[in-house]
């Protein structure tokens, strides 16, 4: 079987696992909305529903990451990409009704306590965030130990006003967010400097 | 049937959403650790599981409103009470091997693009903690427009810092995001002074 039909059964299920979680969705529903016969699953991903799960987490979360990079690396500066993260952000929940956030969140807090291969997955894509977004407040000369606490506290902050957001179908947390951020960071660098 | 029949399935209900999520919790779980008879369920709430949700929401919501009230009701003044806060969700964390953080941040993720009932019930009681946080702002003297930023600011970023807290096991987050809401109230109150 193709590559093509691996592809669309990840797309999918990353599609599904972003919007209604981890729980709620059968592998049934994913290769349905994957037109890939319902064999292909296990060819691919022979243990079933956990390893194809630990593959989305693994390639959305780096995905999310490409996109923030982006994102980054097309602003002037460091303070305008935190502007144009938040903001791109908050333009995507109104553009997709509240549905596309972080592609790992949901999944993340229901696998947390109950599935420790998938709950490491998760901790493994939140890290490599962290650790992408400490090198670039490093490279703008904020040092190593604030760097990462910047990092945190940017995720942590871009997490919660996803979550906010998505429940009251309002822009406001995260436009809130992304303010406190841009301040955050813009005192950060004047102490660095 | 007596209502402590009742709250014995909420208090059920509430533990097993808070750690597992909504999707993953079955009626029959629910009854089970309940240690009620299956029938009570649809006893008390007719429509069943969505019923018994968002009474759960509902509730498990009020209840952390009330407990976080009490913390900083219990602080010399509202920046020790922020402190004491993310400092007692922190420890919460720790004490319960990373299971306890948000009532109904899961369940909220998982239902905010698939079951509008209960979307809006996680949407009321995250408005309900920003109207009580922004109120104790503002008797600090914080403006009013501030003290709602800040309110959705400091709750934004501690469910953001419990997501990462619970994936990667560690309080690193909380602790970083503790020390971030001090820092930013402080900041307010000494502008609003």
């Amino acid at each position: 079987m193709s590559t093509n039909t691996k592809e669309r059964i990840v797309d999918a299920g990353a599609t599904l696992f972003r919007r209604q979680g981890y729980s709620a969705t059968g592998v049934k529903q994913i290769v349905t909305e994957a037109e890939a016969p319902f064999s292909s699953l296990y060819h691919f991903f022979p243990q079933g529903k956990d390893e194809l799960a630990a593959e989305i987490i693994r390639s959305s979360g780096q995905m999310f990451q490409q996109l923030v990079e982006f994102v980054f690396d097309s602003s002037p500066d460091i303070l305008t990409g935190v502007q144009n993260c938040f903001a791109g952000a908050a333009e995507t929940l109104r553009q997709t009704d509240y549905a596309d956030a972080c592609p790992i969140a949901t999944v993340a807090l229901e696998v947390a306590s109950t599935n420790e291969p998938l709950r490491k997955a998760t901790a493994d894509v939140f890290e490599s965030w962290i650790k992408s977004a400490t090198e670039r407040f490093v490279s703008a000369g904020v040092p190593e130990s604030t760097a990462r606490e910047l990092a945190i506290g940017l995720i942590g902050a871009l997490e919660g006003a996803f979550l906010l957001s998505r429940a009251a179908r309002s822009t406001e947390p995260m436009d809130v967010a992304g303010a406190a951020a841009v301040a955050t960071v813009q005192a950060a660098l004047t102490r660095s400097a």
